[in-house]
């Protein structure tokens, strides 16, 4: 399957609104497959976009796969700091 | 194959290596399968939980399945809230 490179949502620090109307704007532009990926803090609110849209807004919307993953990087203070990522893909 | 009831850590507020001991004593037990599970806000955290165990602690673990949900119920205000909700089952 061909994937999509708009069909990609990143989950941050906007209104919560945003994210949701951005999932559902592509999945009405035809697009079948739309990723949800956040990092750290906002894996919680990935999570909170996906339900919201499948639940709320496109009702025929199945939560298709889900990975987790993390990055280790060194920090500023030479420390190395691990961040968690996640990835909903949303198949309508 | 019988899922034990014990192998099932909850995350929440407790201090973040709480959780990470907690289940890497469950694989040390023998268990096979480890179900990390969490609501809301601590949902980031429970990834950080799984990623932490498989790459740091018990390095042949596997990812076996995660699953997001969520519930909806009436708030003291009479308002419907909606908490999301996620299980990462991990294997050994």
């Amino acid at each position: 399957m061909t994937k999509n490179k708009d069909s990609v949502v990143f989950i941050g620090k906007k209104p919560f609104m945003n994210y949701v109307t951005g999932v559902v704007m592509q999945f009405n532009s035809g697009v079948k497959e739309v990723t949800v990926k956040a990092r750290g803090k906002y894996i919680s609110r990935a999570v909170d976009v996906a339900e919201v849209v499948r639940k709320r807004f496109v009702q025929d919307t199945d939560i298709k796969e889900i990975k987790i993953d993390s990055e280790e990087f060194q920090g500023d203070d030479g420390k190395n700091v691990r961040i968690s990522t996640i990835e909903i893909l949303l198949s309508k």
